[in-house]
Formats: structure tokens, C-alpha cells, sequence
């Protein structure tokens, strides 16, 4: 266990409170965290938390899901296969500034003296406020409040209200309210291999400009991807001031100025609607055209009515996914709530597109899609939102002809799909940690039996999923091998799996059982279509032109799947080679050496038995069913004192087989860890954005890991083991349309069926009739202490 | 076995000539290789082969041994300790150009009508002559003869002479003779991995430039690398045609013109001098100062002086360097002179630097020297030319402390030499077959002992291999480890052996092999030297701060070094886990698929039992008296059918090993495959410049292959095996300041002391004492059939 930073939140910056996020004092210094933590998103459109004033910035911008342009990758040393163009998520124009100027002189949090501060993320509300109060250098006093929200129900809309008050003098205010694209970036300089390149010249062509009184509507285009997007302000102005109003072209688009002769005690309230609309396809007009209509019906609502229709998602989105949590830390359920509103945040309207590893919430890892959507947020999703779970399963399946396409360059058969991505097409630039992870086609199909298993949704599986059992099992055939030295078996060689810090392996233990649980389901899969839907199952024949003899080698080579397992030490082996190698001793490394990928070279990384993230352990979890008690604990044991928690998508997965092996108080350390990815900054990058799987993984580790829920094929058990303190653990699970209820206090669990006709579950291995309005209350067994 | 191409040199345009390389007919088709093949060189200046009149040209140019620019390296994706700065060879400025207009029509093999045309590599001479009539649109006949030298004795100098004729009518003759910077290339745009990168702006930045007379001398500078080249040309005009003189100052050099009125049956010879030198701290009035002398030197020699100059170095290269043989290839001789002379131009003036894996005749590799010096040039040079095998091991010497540099970047004690380099930093971009390939540092020592033993060069051994002893000693030990797994074995894990297509394994055996014999005679050299040099060796003492225990722990490492042997198979395992790998069956692979590296993933390539170049082969060459003949026999039939030819590094040890083992038409099918790397352009790529590991690597197939030369450790033994159908092979070997003559025929083999007081030499295993002037001759028992 080596859990090697805990960043607290002062309590008098961060006040405690369960349902909001509280900054109650400006610092500069944390000015580009809570760019991160303050963020705004719908899952289609997101911004980050930068000031309406435009300064002090860090990295603010506002980004459109899956809105990318190509960027030519050039390698040191070419190589057949490599991928040639890269996928960036880019800024779309910035339209959330609003300049205020008081007796000309700029009033913002970077320069102006500050009386007093507060901003407040309302996670029960769905929106941002904040409450300054300004002293101009004349001694003026200027209260500005204002509330920003990324409308949930309406899909392409920002909207911000924004009130100035001077409570004592009067004076002249001006308001600049802009549209702009932002500055490109300069070159990058990071020898961090984790950041995204940036582009140094101006992405964004502008093909349209127009404005008119309050309103701006404009269109770009970007050069490569051909990504068109449409944006626009529109503002609606209330003040008994005189004032008035002009428009101002810009060369980076428009700015609307608001002049006003404010007099002591008067007020000035400007609503701003912004909209976005990207497409490859639409022309200019049919984008502009569909800005003009939800511009024109934002300013008929009025922010007042958008809060309110807010307020209603929100109460849904906590009614069906709330976990509420009593213990001995206080500030534990306002981190939870935070986490769950990520998940909110980064999934609501993703309509036709995934989950980036840091959401909408920042650039780095460019936007790209990676296994983190399907292994660490699909769970959630799958159990609270199956809707959206489906989508993004569909998603993938959109991208399948382009993993055929990637098999058959890289001398496979089936599909691959690619490691990271945004338009299907791989975008890793380093093979080893990219498309040597060859076990994300076993992730995806883990993830999608997940959602059929829980949702019951065979259609999808049959439409959907059939056919990707079929050409991921395909791939798993044309990967591995039978060796001459051990012709029964069928090793995968030359991969690397979750772990990092070890590559190009044979038979990595994860990516082989994983394999297996993909080959044998797709046999099962199609022995049910074939069964129960004769001729849909003919038509999926016939479009994979699937052979005779294809299922029966399929099975065969599950049969023959190589596992290593190390008798002598009594655990399964992470590869071939894993313990040949040496020790890193983690105990005896200086803090500042961590993460080791930025202080030692890779070749140094590899020859040593040292995790950058949960492998052998992460399979432990998912095909927990496969493995007793008694080989997770040797696993574990072995494992988890390599392990470095380099990577944000490990201590979540700790936790959970911490927790199933009883391991409490190191399960509570690990949920923590992840809990506090990004509030606690723990891994000193929480400026680039949040980490949505560790943010996934936090629900994993509270509904799996403490509430013990085990899932494989649909059939729910639980086996609660709360930690010592903790007065209850309470969560809402979708099953099958049913709504269960999960109530956990120490000593006894609570099942409730709250909608639905009836659900059969384990507690403790037992199985339990559940009906709905009669819940079933019965005790946990499990030891609470810590074992270690 | 696979040696996938044979491409003849027809006979019509390629003469067989035992001493000369002829090319009888102007093919447009083969200017870019014809560049690589007429190259001239002086190991320190060469010149590519382009003609005089400029065109037609592929990639014509002139290089500097050493002379490069830095290039930033942009990886896609960074990591700790890759390098940061690329160093790539730049061409100098070229003034082998001499365009030629006939009544103002520019005259060239590009455009004009040719009625004869002959350019022949004189190797004997060491001069290119070229014999060209051409006829003009107007019906007159020009005749052009030049003879073109880069001088062996005057370091910094090539001398065209340049004559022109109209044997029928007389014309305006206007000659321009140039010295200029070539323009930038483009960006490259090429897939290849072995392709250099370019510079797509000017380098070189003018300093200086004066013309006078038909004399002009610039200097210039590299942006980066703060190189400084001066150069310039000197003319001398012998004509008794009426004709003036003009100098043009031109943007990127000088030209000098010349216009004369030529009489019917007149001649016009113009003496064209080049030089040039380059320095990182000499200013630009002291170097062109030594243009000045050089040129005015050369031109009170003239071209004749310089030629009989030339052709007394060329005759004492041929008598202590020639490979004479006699067989049925009647082409054999001329493909061996001319290796032979690639051997001489790649290192005859190279002071100071080393020998580029493709030497000065071409930009790829960028100039770099990688291994191939010392595993594949040296040997060669060690029994010919020692003074300049020493040169080039004491230029690796002179890079120890950036190799230490880098061993402590990387996490290693000792010194860790760069896998390619110029200026002693790593430069290889792809770590996987570039930093991983540690057992360079083992192959540098393996040379530098063979140095030793051979010309009996202790204080070399004691003043710079003890030093380099040391740091590579050390560099293993902190390198391998001792697993938990097998705690009385030393490991080398996540290395690249020598076959780049199997990449990062453990227990690489050529690797471990070749460290153990590092450590070993690490362990001896110190020894002897406390024994021997007691005062030098306690300076080494403290200069290396060596520690009591550390050659004990080096000792024990090597007693201790991990081979891996398969039992089952008999066979050495190339790594850990080579066998567990799926064979890749070369045998039904189309030849369009070769090499791999341009078809197939990395990935792909990795996961299966494919061979770029010889690995354990070439252990089983270089350490063969560790190993019988009989696992030599069983390596060579299991490895042997896995490897593809890919590397121009792999054939000449494939044909010394099947020669050991009796498979002489096997041996001779590689070694001819080896000698016609270049003149027959097996791997297509010869317009990239000349192939000097595989040039000299043909020197050790005829001498260690055929000769059954050995030497390990200094003792001298000969297992001769000539083919079937061979009269004679025949080569001197300097030894300890003898000179031993070999002189093989079927069935006999004489050894004569050419010099020298007495030499011990063994012949099919029985020691000979050889006395100057009473040769021996011995009957040679070995088979000389065809086995295979």
C-alpha cells in the first residue's frame, strides 16, 4: 500500500457542506485547480470554471464533446502501423467573458482589492454562483453576483446571469460581454508524457460573422477534421440606468458593450445565453439557423425558468443516483456528492459520443476516449442511468468498421478497437502503452455484457453486441498462438495490460482471463441468437460471413487459455516473466521521485516488479467469480505493495478486493485516495482536468467495494462490510427497470424494492425474495475492523 | 535460410574488371545508385558520385566525417530520458560542380545526346575517371575526360581534372565551376524508419566569402552545433584557346567562369581543387587560413602529383590489405576489391571520429556511428590497419563521460554508450531497438580486446580499455539483478539483443554472453595491471574511485550470469522466452513482404519467432570457444530458418558460422550475399549510401568464414574450409607488427611470415611455428562439399 498524499481542503477555504462546493476565499494560486473543480458540463458542452472577468485565467476555455481537429503526428522514427493523424479536442470560441469596467478602470479578481468572496458549486441546483464585492481604487464598493449553468435540458446551451450592484456611489459602468476565439497556444514544452499537444496556430477559420444589437452569431470551420461549429450570445439587459448599447466587431469575433450611468444603489443585470452547435456535415446556415432558434427560446425563458428546469434534472439525476454516506470524516459526503455530479456532468447529454478521460473539465489527454469510459464509469451509468450506459455502448459499436479496418492494418482478424480515440481511429503515439493494450476489446465487451446483464436489454445484444462478440472473438483467435513448446495451450504473447509500468509481455495474466471471458461469451451469445432468434442470428451470419468451424475454435482456444500462475509463491503471475524480474522497493523511494515515469526512463520501469496501476488485481475484481477468497488474498498480498498509484485508475479498484478480502481500514485508505483524486489534488494534476475513472471508480468502490455488490451474468449479491465509524452507506441501484434501495448501518443492511415486480438477490450468499414496499432487513456478518 | 534476392550486374554496362568498377553506359535509371557505388572518401571527406556537370542528380552531395547539426527531437509522446537533441551529418557546400555550355546549350548526361560514355572506379589507383562524348543539337562532338580524387595523403583536399575536346569544329566553351551550398531539402515524407530525418531550412550560415581570380574561399557556421567549415577551390586552366576569366559571387558561394573560343582538335584542361575544414573552436580567419595553404599546396602539386601521391597509398593498402580469390564467380574479385575499398575510403583518414554505418557515402543514419564500427569495421582494420582501429576505439574513449552522463540519467552506475551517436550522446529516438540495445557496450570492449590481443598493444589496454574496463563492468552489475525467483542467478531483464525484431526480453543470450566476458576480462585486465603497471593501476584507483569489493561483485556476476539453454531443444534460447513465441513461417512469405519492418506492426514482428539479424548466431561467432561444435551445429538449425536477411548485419555471420559447421554452399550463399550488398542492391537501398557493417563483414566471411581464421584472446587459429570450385584465397594479416600471408588452395594452405621474428600459429587445431621466409604448408582436411 503506498497511498503517499493526503491533500486536505482547508475547512476555511472549503467550508464543509453535503450538497455544495464552497471557495469562500480568492486565491491566485489555486486559480487553475478550481478552473478543474468548478467546471460546468452537460456531457456535450463544457466549461471550465474561469471568471466571467476573463482574469486571472489559467487555462479556461469551453470545450464540445467529440469537436476535434486532426493533427499530423510526426515521429522521431517512423514505423509501419503508427498512427499518422492525431485527434485534438480543441477550445470552440469563448463566449462565458464578461468585462466590467467601473469609472474606466478594469474591476477583476486579478487586480481590483477583493472585500469579500464566494463562490458556491450547487449540486443539488446544477449551477455555479458567485458573490464578490470589489473596492475600486476611488473607494467605490461593486457587488457583482452571478449564476452560471450548462443547461441539462437543453443541450447546447450556457447560460449566465450576472448583476452588478453599487451599494454606495454611483459610476459609470461598462460592461464587455464577448464572443471570441481564444489565442492559440504556443508550442508545448512538457517532457510530461501524459499532456496533450497543443496547436500553436489559430484551429478555428471563421466562415460567418454577424451581430446585431445584443446578439452574435458566428460559424468556423476547422482545416483538417472539417468540424464546423456555430456559436452564439444573445444577452437581455434589466437596469434603471441610463445606458446604452453597441456592438463591436472584432478580427477573434464580437464583443457586445454596455454603457451605464449607474447611480448609488442601483443595479444592472445582464442574462447571457450562449450556444454551440458542432457538425462535420451541416452547412453554415442550417448551424447558424439552429443557434438563431435556441437562442431566441433561451431569451424567452429567462435564466429564472432555465434554474428551474435545472433543478428538475438535478432532482432526478439525485433521486436515482444519490450515495449517501455517515461516518467519522464530515467532509465525506460533499466529496461524494462531487464525484457522483462528475459523472452527472461528464454524461447527461452525451448522445453519440463517450466519456473523456477528464470529461469536459480540460485538454489534457485531448479529449480522447479510452477504456476508463467502459470499465469505470459504465458501471454507474449502467445502474442509474441505462439510457446513457447504452448510448455509449452504441457509440462503440458506430466505430467498429474502423477497429475492423485497424485489425486488418495490423495483420489481424476481426476488430481492434483503438487505445485511445476520439472519430475510431487510434490515436496512440506510443505503442507500448497504447495499442499493445490489446485488452481494451476484452473491456468493452465486459462493459456491454455488464449493461445487457443489468438493463435486460437482449435487444441491444443481439442488434449490438452479437456482433462485436464475434469480431472482438475473431481478433482473440488471429492474436494468440499454440507455441510448439506448449501446443495445448494458447498463449497471447507481445502485449501489454492495465498496468503501464510493465510492457510488451506474454500472456499478461488480465488481458488472457479477460480474453477467455470474451471468447467463451461470444460462443454463448451466439448459441442463444441462434436458439431464440433463428433469423436475425442467419442475418448476423451472413454479414460476418461467420464460418462453421469459427465458435468451436473460439471455445477451444478459451478452453486452452493460458493463465500463469507461480505455485511456488501460490499467486497468479501479472505475465510470463513478472517475477523474474526485480523488486522495486517502493518503501525506500523519496516522494519526490513519484510518479516514477517522470524520473525514470521506461527501460529502468519495465525491468523491475513495479504496478503503475491494478492488473493481476483489477481481474481479481472483475471476473471475481472465477478466483476463490484464498487466491485474491495471495494476489493481493503480493501485489498491492508494488503497486504505486502512479495512475488515477487503481486505488478505487484496491479498494473494492481490499474490501472483499476484509481488508477494511485499506480499503477506506484506497477509497479516500480515489475519492480525493481531485478535491485532494492527489495527484498534483488536477489543474488539467478532473479524472472521471477514479471519479467512476469512487462509486465502484462504495457499491462494490463496502456494499460488496458482485454482478457477473445479472445475478446481485451483496456482501456489506462497513468501515468502523461509518453510521450508514445508502445507494439506489437500477435493475432491470426495478429500483432496489440499498440501506447499510452497521450490523444490518436494509433491501428495498422501490419500483418494480419483484427482484431476487444474495446477501451474504443467501438469496433473498424481494418485493415492492417490503423491504427486507437482515444482518451483515462481516468483520468492520481492519485487518492490516 | 532465405537470401531473398540476387541481383546481377549485367555484364554489357558492368564489366567484369578485377580492379576496376566499370560502368559502360549512362542509365538515368541508375544515377541514384550509381551516387553510392563511384563514391570517393577519405574516411574524414567524401564525396558522393555525382557528375560533374550537376545533373542528373538524386542525392548528390559532400560530408564531413563528424559534421553535423543539432535537430531538436519532438517525440508525440514524451518520457524521461529520451534525447532531446538529434545529431544529423549536413552536407557541406559542393564544389565538385564543373557545368559545361557549347555555343550556349548547357551540356550534361541529363539532357544532351551521349555517344560514348565510361566511369570507372580505379581501385588501384583510388581515382574515379570518367570518359564522355557527347553531341551537341548542332552536330559537334564534345569529348569530357575527368578524374576525380579525394586525396588519402592530403586529409582536406579533392582535385578534379576536367578536360574538354571538340575533336571536329570548334565552339564557345563556357565552364562554371562552383562551390556552393545545396538548397534545403523538403520535409521528408518517408515511412522508412532507416530514412534520415532532413532540415528543411539552410544550416549553414555564411561567415565569410572572398573570390580572387579563380580562387574562392568561404566560411560558414551551423546554427546549433556552432560547427565551422571553411572551404574552398582553387583552379588552374591549361588551354590554348583564347578565353577570359570572371568570378561570380552568388548568393549561396561563389562560381568562377570561364569562356573560351575553341578551335577545332582544342582542349581545355581545367585543375579544379576543393578543400575543406571544419572545426567547433577555431575561428573563421584560422580556418580559412588552412583552406588557403591546402589550396595552394594542391595547386603547386597539380593533379598528376596528386594522382602518383594517391597511388602510392593505394599500393601499400593493397599489399597489407588485399582478399585475393580465384573461383568460379568470375565477378568474386572485383565485388571484394571493391568491399575492400569501401573499407579504406570509409577509415584511412579518419583521426578522431569513427566510421558511420553507411561511412560518407550517404546521409542516412544521419552519420551515426553505431556498433557496426567496432563489431563489423574493426576487425578488419585490427589486422590491417591497427594504428587506425586504435584511433577509433580511442574515439569511443573520448566519449566516456558522456557515457557516464548518460548511465547516471538512466538510473545505472558506470557508463552506458549511446546505441548511435556522433558526438558521444545518444541520439536513437526509438528505445526499444536503440537505448535497449545495452550489449553495445559489451561489443565496444569485445573490440577493443581483439586491438589488444592482436597487435599486442598494452599500454592502449591499460591507459584507455582499464578506464572503460571499469564503467562497463559496472554498468552490468547495477544493470541485471538476482530474482527472488532464482536468487543465485544474475538476470539481464528488459533489454534488445542484437535482432531488433524481438524487442525488450529478458536474459537476451548474446546479451548475457557478451556481458559475462565484459565482466570477466574486466576482472583479468585489472589483475594484471595491479600485477604488472602497479602505479598506473592505483592512479586508476583513484581516478575511478574503485572500490574494494567491486571486482568480486563483478566476478561473481559473471560466474553467476544467466544463459538460457532449452533443454528439449538443444538449443540456446535467443531470450528468456524466444521459443514460447509462434514461429513465423519465412518460407511462404511473398517477397513483396520484405523487409517486415515496412509490412508489419512492431507488435506483430515481436510476437513471433522472426530474426532480423543474427543474435545467438553471432554469439556462437564472436564466443566461440565457449561453446562446441555441436551447439553451434543445433543453434545454427534452429535459428538460422527464422531469419530474414532484413539487417545488412546478418548475412556475413551467418555465412562464418555455416562455414564452421561444415555448410559451405550455405557459407558461400551468404557471403556472396553479403559482398553484394551494394554492387548488387539486395536490400534495395543502396542509393542511401554503402552498407560498411556488411562491407566489413564480407572481409570476416572470406577470413573467418572461409580461412576458419580465430583469435580469441590473441591466439591465432586457422580451420580453412574453401568452396567447391574455389583455386585460391589469399590475404596478409598484420600481427603484433608481423605479416602472416594466407595463402589457401583445395586442399592446402601455406602461412608465410611476410615480417617479423617468429609467430605460433594453429592449423586444424596443431600449433605451427612460423619463422620468416620458410612458409609452411599443410594439407587442409575439411570437407569443402555442400552439406545442405
Amino acid at each position: 500500500m503506498r497511498i503517499h498524499k493526503h491533500v486536505e481542503m482547508p475547512e476555511d477555504v472549503f467550508p464543509i457542506d453535503d450538497w455544495e462546493l464552497i471557495q469562500c476565499q480568492f486565491d491566485p494560486h489555486r486559480v487553475a485547480e478550481t478552473e478543474t473543480i468548478f467546471a460546468l458540463s452537460n456531457g456535450y458542452l463544457g466549461t471550465r470554471g474561469g471568471h466571467e472577468e476573463g482574469r486571472p485565467s489559467n487555462d479556461d476555455g469551453t470545450l464540445i464533446n467529440g469537436f476535434f481537429e486532426y493533427r499530423p503526428i510526426v515521429y522521431p522514427e517512423e514505423a509501419y502501423g503508427f498512427p499518422r493523424m492525431g485527434q485534438t479536442i480543441i477550445y470552440v470560441p469563448e463566449g462565458k467573458i464578461i468585462r466590467l469596467y467601473v469609472d474606466d478602470e478594469p474591476v477583476d479578481l486579478a487586480t481590483s482589492e477583493i472585500l469579500s468572496y464566494r463562490r458556491s458549486l450547487d449540486m443539488r441546483a446544477g449551477v455555479l454562483r458567485r458573490d464578490v464585492c470589489f473596492l475600486t481604487t476611488r473607494g467605490k464598493r461593486v457587488q457583482v453576483t452571478s449564476t452560471r449553468l450548462v443547461s441539462l435540458r437543453r443541450r447546447h446551451l450556457l447560460a449566465t446571469s450576472y448583476e452588478v450592484r453599487l451599494p454606495d456611489e454611483g459610476a459609470d459602468i461598462d460592461i464587455c460581454s464577448e464572443l471570441v476565439c481564444l489565442q492559440p497556444d504556443g508550442e508545448p514544452v512538457s517532457a510530461d508524457p501524459r499532456k496533450a499537444p497543443l496547436f500553436s496556430h489559430q484551429v478555428l477559420e471563421r466562415e460567418h460573422a454577424a451581430a446585431e444589437g445584443l446578439r452574435s452569431i458566428q460559424c468556423y470551420r476547422t482545416q483538417l477534421s472539417q468540424f464546423r461549429v456555430a456559436c452564439g450570445m444573445d444577452h437581455f439587459l434589466e437596469t434603471a440606468c441610463e445606458h446604452d448599447i453597441s456592438a463591436q466587431p472584432r478580427d477573434d469575433g464580437h464583443a457586445v458593450l454596455i454603457h451605464a450611468k449607474a447611480e448609488a444603489g442601483s443595479t444592472i443585470r445582464l442574462s447571457k445565453y450562449l450556444t454551440y452547435f458542432s457538425s462535420q456535415t451541416a452547412d453554415v446556415a442550417e448551424l447558424c439557423g439552429r443557434v438563431e432558434v435556441t437562442l431566441a427560446r433561451a431569451r424567452r425563458s429567462g435564466c429564472a425558468r432555465l434554474e428551474a428546469e435545472q433543478r428538475v434534472v438535478m432532482d432526478r439525476f439525485w433521486h436515482d443516483s444519490n450515495v449517501e454516506v455517515g461516518g467519522v470524516d464530515p467532509r465525506a459526503q460533499q466529496v461524494i456528492h462531487w464525484n457522483l455530479f462528475q459523472l452527472l456532468q461528464a454524461s447527461a447529454r452525451v448522445e453519440g459520443h463517450s466519456i473523456a478521460a477528464r470529461g469536459l473539465t480540460g485538454r489534457v489527454y485531448e479529449g480522447h476516449y479510452f477504456w476508463d469510459a467502459e470499465v469505470y464509469d459504465l458501471p454507474f451509468l449502467t445502474y442509474t442511468a441505462p439510457r446513457i450506459a447504452r448510448s455509449i455502448l452504441r457509440h462503440r459499436y458506430a466505430q467498429l468498421d474502423k477497429a475492423r479496418d485497424r485489425a486488418k492494418e495490423l495483420s489481424h482478424r476481426g476488430a481492434l478497437f483503438p487505445w485511445r480515440t476520439i472519430n475510431g481511429e487510434e490515436a496512440s503515439t506510443f505503442f507500448l502503452a497504447g495499442t499493445a493494450q490489446y485488452h481494451i476489446n476484452a473491456s468493452i465487451m465486459y462493459a456491454l455484457k455488464k449493461y445487457v446483464d443489468i438493463a435486460g436489454d437482449d435487444d441491444f445484444l443481439f442488434e449490438v453486441g452479437a456482433e462485436t462478440y464475434v469480431e472482438t472473438a475473431r481478433l482473440w483467435l488471429s492474436l494468440g498462438c499454440r507455441p510448439d513448446t506448449a501446443p495445448d495451450s494458447f498463449y497471447i504473447n507481445g502485449v501489454t495490460g492495465p498496468d503501464e509500468y510493465t510492457a510488451l509481455v506474454n500472456n499478461n495474466f488480465f488481458t488472457n482471463a479477460m480474453a477467455r471471458d470474451n471468447l467463451r461469451n461470444a460462443c454463448a451469445v451466439l448459441a442463444r441468437m441462434e436458439r431464440e432468434r433463428p433469423e436475425a442470428f442467419a442475418g448476423l451470419v451472413a454479414k460476418v460471413d461467420l464460418q462453421d468451424d469459427e465458435r468451436e475454435a473460439w471455445r477451444e482456444a478459451a478452453e486452452q487459455m493460458f493463465l500463469p500462475y507461480d505455485e511456488a509463491l501460490g499467486i497468479h503471475l501479472q505475465d510470463d516473466s513478472f517475477t523474474s524480474k526485480e523488486r522495486w522497493n517502493l518503501e525506500e523511494m523519496g516522494e519526490d521521485k513519484f510518479p516514477l515515469l517522470l524520473h525514470f526512463h521506461y527501460l529502468e520501469i519495465y525491468r523491475h516488479q513495479v504496478i503503475k496501476q491494478a492488473d493481476t488485481i483489477l481481474a481479481m475484481f472483475l471476473l471475481g467469480h472465477e478466483f476463490t477468497l484464498e487466491q485474491k488474498r495471495r494476489n493481493f498480498a503480493y501485489y498491492d505493495p508494488l503497486t504505486t498509484g502512479d495512475s488515477s485508475l487503481s486505488a478505487c479498484i484496491q479498494a473494492i478486493v481490499a474490501a472483499e478480502i476484509g481488508e477494511i481500514e485499506r480499503a477506506r485508505a484506497y477509497l479516500r485516495y480515489a475519492a480525493a483524486m481531485d478535491l485532494g489534488d492527489v495527484a498534483g494534476n488536477v489543474v488539467d482536468g478532473a479524472h472521471l475513472a477514479s471519479i467512476g471508480g469512487t462509486w465502484m468502490a462504495l457499491v462494490y467495494g463496502f456494499a460488496g455488490l458482485r454482478d457477473y451474468g445479472g445475478e446481485i449479491s451483496f456482501s456489506p462490510r462497513l468501515a468502523e465509524g461509518w453510521r450508514y452507506l445508502r445507494f439506489p441501484l437500477t435493475i432491470r427497470g426495478q429500483t432496489l434501495t440499498v440501506d447499510l448501518r452497521p450490523g444490518e443492511a436494509t433491501y428495498a424494492l422501490r419500483t418494480g415486480a419483484g427482484l431476487t438477490i444474495l446477501h451474504e450468499g443467501n438469496a433473498i425474495e424481494l418485493l415492492q414496499g417490503r423491504p427486507v432487513c437482515l444482518p451483515i456478518t462481516a468483520a468492520t475492523t481492519a485487518t492490516a
